[in-house]
């Protein structure tokens, strides 16, 4: 595997759900791998779940692991070209890319959405410098529209979680206090799409998800009704993604506290579990009962973070 | 052992202190109890000599380590319930810590009181959801109250340095531009009352440390009287404890210069050694030429650090 | 080895670079040198490749590191003598540099020219200290006057890629918008004058190196004279080095676009490769052609800091 964006880089999903259970149950029995291999973590941005479980992920490998955090403690990076560089950023990402890939074996990289121009960020422009410019394997811990260490972490939870062979699967966005990336919202649909499930997408109009991840899945507007039967609720919030209209992009559309999940929310379902992507707010997205109930996976979603990371910087060493 | 915060947590101090003294003739000799195995040291405030003690000592586990400052790098942590999070906090405490922990075979926690609310941090409000929704083994790397980690190297160089059976020790209040938690003298008192010295505490009136680490040791408001046949002086300064008038919790109550420990006060002492648990303000705490002098143990102290922490840490690990 | 700052610290720089080559084509070939060896990383700047490459030779060699950021994460520093510690720096260097390194084997210090007093900059205040009061090795990586692991890298590089026995190696000097040190000057003047090239140097009156660095290398103040015939042109800013008039140190006296390197500059020399020590400000320093040219060496040069970095280390563990 040389890159890990999207779905499609994992080839057969059976598979890679058996090689997570595999390596959940040994997760220090393919250390040969990684030694003297160097994985280095680029954050642009801020980072929990992602810094630590990746981090253990390739610790777990037997790997040496570099953190570079890029606005604290190294110099900004100019990220346009043909720039005459006057100004704060002291050192031009076509510099300091193959620079940093000298450095190491494999890059994983977190540069979120600006939420500014939707082309840009839909172009992937700083990711895609890095694979173009690195020369090394390069993946995802979160970019302008992808997040695919969650999705497979998430699907590996729900295969563990399942009560039915084809369970149903609801991603209902939720109100937040600031606009954010359609990153993790994006993978999960395409990820569910992908995978052996019955999907649905609930959400106020105007948040429709790029077609390029979410597929022809149909839109139930009405929540409830999305909700009914559902085995799995996958609460998260995202700005508008300016499908329908461009100018709209990054935009809050729609903060009504009707699509808070609560218990009476839950109560439309199939008793079914609570999913999240965490970081959560408490009192937008969901209520303290229901994420602190026993039907509330967030923490194993989590956990699973370390599971999906190991098999990813598993399959791109076994590359190498 | 399962917690490291107060002297009671290590059992015998007698046989604390000869595992000490075998750690540090030997200090990679316990590398397989540390094999596969990963430190999460989470840092709410600043650290020098914590962090890269404790890094050491676990490294010299052959631990793997990760260092988390949760304002650098990180989401900022609410840790309060039942707040409807619309602020700056992306993430509760109620999530993060059981998600952190799940990387992790032991957590290291570094969270200073705040000095506004006596009852918030006596009750060691944030440490404590720690060591209940983490699952995993906590040691403190200080915390509101405490700072036993400090406390044990210091016993560990007294051991090292004292002439006589039963030295006499001497905590000394010292002034302060800022106003200073009473974690290292809330631990210092605690570990001397525990261990076979001839223990003494001196500053103004209204500095009372809380009898839950002091004890029912008398305070000598007299620091000349205090000092004379001292061995050992440990300055240090703290805020007003709030222990007779909780009002003035966290306030400077006193800044005569009088208190600085210089050679005049040294003098009037047994040639005593002076401690002090760094960093040290010079000029307000103790002068140049009594921290400069022969007598002054702060640099073997800060090394101790190195030691009890990797006996905490060997401790944890033989009992996971 | 005890210490690195100046090319005679290396000794015979041929067999220095016969054993560069030999760590290239086996890094790892010298783990048990630095088993259970610490090296610490202290950084008082940014940093991104000497962070880097640091780390990743240190790796190579088996130690463990840690690396410190003085201004994120620990205290600040009081770096003068006499003074009462009143305001933001909580330590003093005196007591931290002994506590320092007391966690570890070996130190590597980055410490930047303040640029405000020539006599403090030029006497390596700061970093003698270390020197000092460590008792440990030390090495430079950038400090106020020198930055030799670049300029060994820099002398890897030309080795590697000069076509003939003796080359031309021009130092020019060119724009920037900000005041920047001399480090990388000074080292690389003092290690051409070192190494067996025909060595020169072009920059603007009041721009003269110092002689402890620069020797009695004749400078050429006409830029395309000194570029003829040229086989490395090595580009660089620095502020007024303060040698014919200190009153200007540290100054910005010329920001003159002609110095820029274009093609026609380049077009003067003998197809000569094109070096920098990045980071570079593009349009300032290079010109976007020139910088992505196949002449340039800018990456192969930054991809050498792990292999000068590796084998200061590597003496340095030899040594201990």
């Amino acid at each position: 595997m040389k890159t890990f964006f999207n779905v499609s880089d994992l080839g057969n999903l059976t598979q890679a759900l058996a090689e997570a259970r595999e390596v959940k149950n040994n997760r220090f029995g393919f250390q040969p791998l990684g030694k003297n291999k160097t994985l280095l973590m680029i954050f642009f941005n801020n980072s929990l779940r992602t810094r630590l479980s990746t981090q253990k992920a390739a610790m777990n490998l037997g790997m040496n692991v570099i953190v570079l955090d890029v606005n604290a403690g190294a110099w900004k990076l100019e990220t346009e070209r043909g720039v005459i560089m006057d100004g704060d950023n002291s050192e031009h990402l076509l510099e300091a890319i193959p620079v940093m890939a000298s450095y190491c074996d494999l890059i994983g990289i977190r540069s979120f959405a600006g939420l500014v121009e939707r082309e840009f960020d839909y172009a992937e422009t700083i990711v895609n410098q890095f694979v173009a410019y690195s020369g090394r394997p390069v993946f995802a811990m979160e970019t302008a529209t992808v997040h695919p260490l969650q999705a497979f972490a998430d699907l590996i939870t729900i295969e563990e979680h399942k009560k039915s062979e084809r369970p149903k699967v609801v991603l209902t966005w939720a109100p937040h206090c600031r606009a954010l990336p359609q990153a993790v919202p994006n993978s999960f649909a395409e990820w569910m799409n992908a995978a052996d499930v019955d999907f649905v997408i609930t959400h106020p109009k105007g948040y429709e998800l790029d077609p390029k991840f979410a597929g022809n899945i149909k839109v139930e507007y009405d929540q409830r009704k999305a909700f009914e039967g559902a085995d799995f609720i996958y609460a998260k919030n995202w700005s508008c993604p300016g499908v329908t209209r461009p100018a709209d992009y990054g935009k809050i559309l729609c903060n009504d506290p009707a699509w808070t999940v609560d218990q009476e929310h839950m109560s439309w379902t199939n008793n079914a579990y609570f999913m999240h992507c965490l970081p959560v707010r408490r009192g937008l997205i969901v209520t303290d009962d229901v994420i602190e109930s026993p039907q509330s996976l967030v923490i194993p979603e989590a956990a699973n973070r370390e599971i999906s990371a190991e098999v990813v910087i598993k399959r791109i060493l076994e590359g190498l």
